[in-house]
């Protein structure tokens, strides 16, 4: 099998396509391939730490958005049927029923297969998101980035 | 003209995005290309029987999911403007006026056409969807079935 | 740096994915990329002047449809935490507080930097949108020159 690269931009911060987006991403990299994530805008959520970290220098605008956020993978929604937080807790019980890895577990399986990881820097001043109530260790960078790795890559997909 | 290949993700449920995948899929179809179309999530629901289907050994949260899912094309609703239902009727409306192919008519172009249609095994799974349910004669498989097909198309599109 | 195409299907009409679609494509067209921009369903509410249309010979749903979709990026709605309209207006503020060019801007500049606008002619029918009512000097096709733009581009998203 020969490798190849691939990156998935993840825009929605719905659980069922961050779910869909680390299926893919994690398929690929059990391929061999070489994947980037670029969180931007709501996917940043699935990156956020779940406590409260303490922030400086927030202007209240971006504190709101921060606020009302869900942080991390366990507090997204679902995109249809999400019965104000019951339709995530229904679809997660399933997958432990049927044995699907759970979000958390495929967020940890992506970084053990060294998928890269980038938060897109411009959303983060948009959305009032700070570097430390991101998940430690992955990367910053803008759009240049990522079309950089985009060129680079057979598969190109916008979730 | 020469031939190519293309892979649509279709894990949107919606009337308008399954429309759009279907309008493209049948385009390039059309100008000699193989497609494949990898239905996931509520993107399985376009592929659903009318009818109710008999099932056995479904647990009680996939029979719930089941239960409030839609039934086929003619019972998606739209991503704006859905008014309860109201909306897609509205817009089948328009097209018909318009000579624009219904859903249902596209849905038996594109397999005329040869599109070749895979539903998700793990997402069926996830969303007690069960083979008998499904129209007939389509594959199934999983993502790294979508990523194989992928690897060899020059356009995969996420909707 | 090479130059390649690209092409995005802009098919939401959401602020926040439309913003994320000329972010990019102003990204490549700033490193010489040729970008086609095609617009489809939902995505042509940001091609649309702002301003009252005269039109005629629309039927009474195109009308409808006209009437109750937003005219112009200043009138869309956010994806997430729309508030009846005051989302966008707010992560419109802490844009311009952030120095993140508006809607508008990344609009004008996408023309300046000659991205390609097509406007999808099945959809404007469908919409009930007339020529009158969009940008002016955009260009107007359907799936089949869609796919002859992504055939040659190395990267093509759905948004």
């Amino acid at each position: 099998m020969e490798t190849s690269r691939k990156t998935i931009i993840v825009f929605s911060g719905e659980f069922d396509k961050v779910m869909a987006a680390f299926i893919i991403a994690n398929g690929a990299a059990a391929m061999d391939d070489e994947v980037t994530m670029f969180f931007t805008f709501w996917g940043l959520n699935a990156l956020r730490k779940d406590t409260h970290v303490k922030t400086t220098g927030k202007t209240p605008l971006q504190k709101m958005f921060g606020a009302m956020m869900p942080r991390g993978p366990k507090k997204l929604g679902l995109s249809n049927l999400n019965f104000a937080g019951a339709g995530p807790k229904l679809m997660m019980r399933v997958m432990r029923q049927q044995n699907v890895m759970t979000l958390t577990e495929l967020i940890d399986t992506a970084r053990e297969q060294g998928i890269k990881f980038v938060a897109c820097t411009m959303s983060m001043d948009v959305m009032g998101l700070r570097k430390e109530e991101l998940l430690d260790g992955i990367e910053y960078a803008g759009v240049a980035s990522y079309l950089v790795d985009a060129d680079e890559s057979n598969v190109n997909l916008f979730i």
